[in-house]
């Protein structure tokens, strides 16, 4: 790696713990370079813009999220273990990986109403993450896990809803049965997902 | 009411959609004062900090919440009836009300892991919804419309996990078939919560 990309890769690294906590309209080009050790004017050396450096540190977390979401759970056998993967490590990723949790749960609320070019990859980044949990449901259906008739884009629809739920107890309300809550409901929807007998 | 009074709801009023839209961190005294044809100065008599103005515009949102959705849902039958009212009312009050919909949404996600006096605020404003929901369910409990071993709280984060992903899927998927999604998804809740027979 070259030492430009490297000092790119150390500033992104930093700039999404930060864009985790303060969010990504809140991140200034100032801070960050305050952070990293370097002059405004090094840091728009690799970022043209904030908008280029709010692009860029999304990308960057979406590689981190795939890394340590995506390619563990699919490790999974296919069916009902791999959507509980997913949950799992998506509550892990969410808990410990960043410092201030989900960029793009920060990133989905800051953008949805700006007209921007960031909100068009919050959007599609996020509506891939729905059809990725959306296909472990329809796995899980075809390997028998879950019932036939199962809506698949409702079932992600409420994983969604479980993960987001937990994400605001767990931060915000600093609730300490977050996570027994976010289980408790999941547990609640694979029941309903599975086989009428 | 005083001119003085006057002015500044007037100002809270383009601030709460502003805010709703962009954010509170990212609405600022310059961008407000030209929406409201008012020099920065002259806003400044009216709120001190930037921080006074988010927490001013967050005290006039949750008036307006209690006004368009706690009261009115009040109205409705204890058990069931209210609890349905409480997330029809509130459906309602995020999709129409609100230019970029909930106001507390945006806000627990903006200062989820920053240290103010405006995240006390907002905490303590989403907790206090999260018992307004957990005691609607109770009261169904000693309606008999729900089961006496229902966990109110947990019932609660289902309830507000349902409304994130709502807000989630309609704002920034501009998923036709969000509200479609929510209300199955509180049917299957309710269906759940219902007395084992």
């Amino acid at each position: 790696m070259s030492k430009g990309a490297e000092t790119r890769d150390t500033i992104l690294a930093r700039a999404m713990d930060l864009g985790s906590t303060v969010g990504l309209v809140g991140l200034t080009i100032g801070e960050l370079a305050k952070q990293v050790g370097m002059s405004k004017s090094g840091l728009y050396a690799h970022f043209n813009s904030k908008e280029d450096l709010q692009r860029s540190v999304l990308e960057a977390a979406a590689a981190h999220f795939t890394a340590r979401v995506l390619r563990p759970a699919i490790q999974a056998p296919r069916g009902e273990p791999r959507v509980r993967a997913l949950f799992d490590r998506w509550m892990a990723w969410s808990s410990t990986d960043l410092k201030g949790g989900c960029l793009f749960i920060t990133a989905s609320i800051e953008f949805d109403d700006r007209d921007t070019v960031v909100r068009s990859y919050v959007k599609r980044r996020v509506q891939e993450t729905q059809q990725v949990i959306a296909r472990a449901a329809e796995i899980a259906v075809e390997e028998g896990h879950f019932d036939a008739q199962l809506d698949v884009g409702s079932f992600a629809f409420e994983f969604w809803g479980i993960l987001l739920s937990f994400h605001n107890y767990s931060r915000l309300l600093d609730d300490a049965s977050a996570r027994e809550k976010a289980l408790g409901a999941l547990e609640a929807l694979i029941l309903r997902a599975r086989p009428s007998t």
